[in-house]
């Protein structure tokens, strides 16, 4: 079901980087769900991680583990079980795991898992299945791993860029899943990206954060920010390129490389949210600041009404006005709001447009992917916000999960 | 599909106020869509209404009218058609039904809409139908009227107390409309209470104001604010008891009753919430004020993953985790958080209960009715939110509700 998006072509190595995919047998016996990722010593990483209270408990140890600049030499990731609300027993599972990978690597490894909140994570299972993820370790392992990382993912998702620093070419390549309990608060569900170019931690992270803000931070399936909440970024230098500097004239071609693959990531787990069959991307100008923006966007995005009607392609646009009407503006002239979904107007100056007709309406609504364009007239903040609409599938998925 | 919800059995007159329902073809040909309700000289009145920007035509007119202090002899309400997003034209719609109906009732009349968003008021069919609504006008029409109000209702909603005010009965009938779009934030969809005390205007609005505090300003179904809501309270004083004054001996009595009539017919919204199944009561304590202990619940009560787990009966209550994780709370402590699902406890001081078991879990999500208790350990405040789960139905409902 989900929406124009099709499994990654071709994904790029990346020097320095290598993947092993295993079944360890985490959730189902046979299903490829255990994941290492193995980085060449001197690389550098940076994380951001869900803002949920109740994080998980390897999020707990990743964020510990940046915290004291620990060299990191891998990422091992789970499937199938989110070793979230998993208490103390939890972070002892998450470091028997990590120890693991650990004597494979040869160096510190941050674990990631998704999948069901609440139950004991089968470390020992994990723990066993280790050393067959490192006898598989190869650089074109990306779309192995980023299949097996899915949960209700219909859809492997992964892209790489291109490009030359100094004359020499580096690459970035990432994955991502997510499906349901999307509402990234500084990161989304699992989201691993890496370069071969040579980015020094200081810069990393930063950078990383300047990436997630217009991609992974503003998407929404369902507005269930997650426990498990991790966006990666890890900088092998194995290109051989000059080491990205603040001054280097290739730093706004890098960062802009990363923010696209960051953005086709992104609206790629919105793609594949759970149940998803149509893409909606939500425009707010004319706001005071971009959080006012963002509150507008996320409102109309979060919307059951509005997204049960895009579900039914049915121009209900009464909708988008009262999901406008109730976001948190305060003073909002309704005489300077202007709505449009794509080419269609349907309020000026806070009055129907008299143009309107329920046909064109009706047009926009039926496609695949469409617009909704919010002109609020009091201020220069703009952004942007991605969603899906909320089906009987969404429904019946996350009404049947666990069973 | 309404949860342990039956049409009202006794709705009692309330002496000075009289009902008459016909069908104006609103929207569906000989359906009682439209009712009057007049007023006695002499009746107190007070509103709240949505605080929707987008508020329907009708709330503006009756916001101006009351804010005029007119004397209010009438209410006209019709289905079908929310007259909201309709701009200039719409207010005109909404002042020509009022019009028709002064002309039968005699002094002002506030207007009420709900239905559709964004279509024109079929005025004219209105205005030509209140003479046979008047007609029709008699103390015992309180069902009646519940009927026509209903939109996407399966079951009519209405309430009656008794008490005694100076030895002379007095009576409070209400009844209301709610089913989808229904997050009040000062009132709900349509609700409108008759008594025969007689109270001055100037005590009824806060009177109002503290029994819609923990009923109808303390649900959700979906989260979205209608830009309709109106909760109307009318004291008509024709009972003969003494006048309540602020220091009778009765107002607490009085007040305590209009609170559980108000309690009794938000509830009942929410029991009749679009696709509807099960009745949740999410109870916050232990917060540093009510405001932090609202927000964590409604942040739970619109989880669409918490209510599709209560939908399928599944005790999934990671999700309950996940949502008070991300509640807008600042620097929560986990390690003094307690939450538990009506007897059973999930979590003690931040961790899994230990005691915890499937089974015990399962029988209470499979109750129609549970209540979830989250225990903040910060402070002495504490809310109650009501709400519903999020079945096939209400997507199927409102993906087919134009059609």
């Amino acid at each position: 079901m989900a929406v124009n998006l099709s499994p990654p072509g071709g994904l790029l190595p990346v020097a320095g980087a290598r993947l092993g995919t295993t079944a360890a047998g985490v959730r189902t016996a046979g299903r490829e769900d255990l994941v290492l990722i193995a980085l060449d010593a001197g690389s550098s990483i940076a994380g951001l991680f869900t803002r949920n209270a109740f994080s998980a408990a390897p999020v707990q140890l990743c964020r510990a583990r940046l915290r004291e600049r620990a060299a990191v030499r891998g990422l091992l990731i789970n499937s199938g079980n989110a070793n979230a609300g998993t208490g103390a027993a939890g972070l002892e599972a998450a470091r028997h795991c990590a120890a693991a990978a650990e004597a494979q690597v040869g160096g510190t490894v941050l674990p990631f898992s998704t999948g069901v909140i609440g139950q004991a994570l089968p470390a020992t299972r994990i723990a066993v299945a280790v050393p067959r993820a490192a006898d598989r370790l190869r650089a074109d392992g990306w779309l192995a791993a980023a299949r097996a990382i899915m949960t209700t993912d219909t859809v492997p998702k992964g892209a790489s860029r291109q490009l030359e620093i100094g004359g020499v070419p580096v690459t970035i390549t990432g994955i991502a899943k997510g499906a349901g309990m999307i509402c990234p608060d500084m990161a989304t569900l699992l989201a691993f990206i890496a370069t071969d170019a040579s980015i020094s931690r200081s810069m990393l992270q930063p950078m990383l954060e300047r990436a997630a803000a217009d991609s992974f931070n503003a998407i929404t399936v369902d507005g269930d920010t997650s426990t498990n909440d991790s966006l990666v970024l890890m900088a092998t230098g194995a290109a051989g390129a000059p080491a990205l500097a603040p001054e280097s004239p290739q730093l706004a071609a890098f960062e802009a490389a990363l923010g696209a693959l960051c953005a086709e990531l992104a609206q790629a787990v919105v793609r594949d949210g759970e149940g998803a069959t149509r893409f909606i991307t939500i425009t707010v100008t004319g706001a005071r600041d971009r959080d006012e923006a963002r509150r507008v966007a996320y409102t109309l995005a979060h919307s059951p009404l509005f997204k049960t009607a895009a579900f039914a392609g049915d121009a209900n646009w009464g909708r988008i006005l009262a999901a406008v009407g109730r976001a948190p503006v305060a003073a909002l002239d309704l005489s300077r709001v202007a709505i449009a979904v794509d080419e269609v107007p349907l309020i000026v100056g806070g009055e129907p447009h008299p143009d309107y007709s329920e046909a064109a309406g009706s047009a926009v609504f039926a496609r695949a992917e469409f617009g909704v364009r919010i002109a609020l007239g009091r201020g220069d903040a703009q952004a942007a916000v991605y969603t899906c609409d909320l089906s009987h599938d969404y429904v019946r998925i996350n009404a049947e999960y666990r069973s």
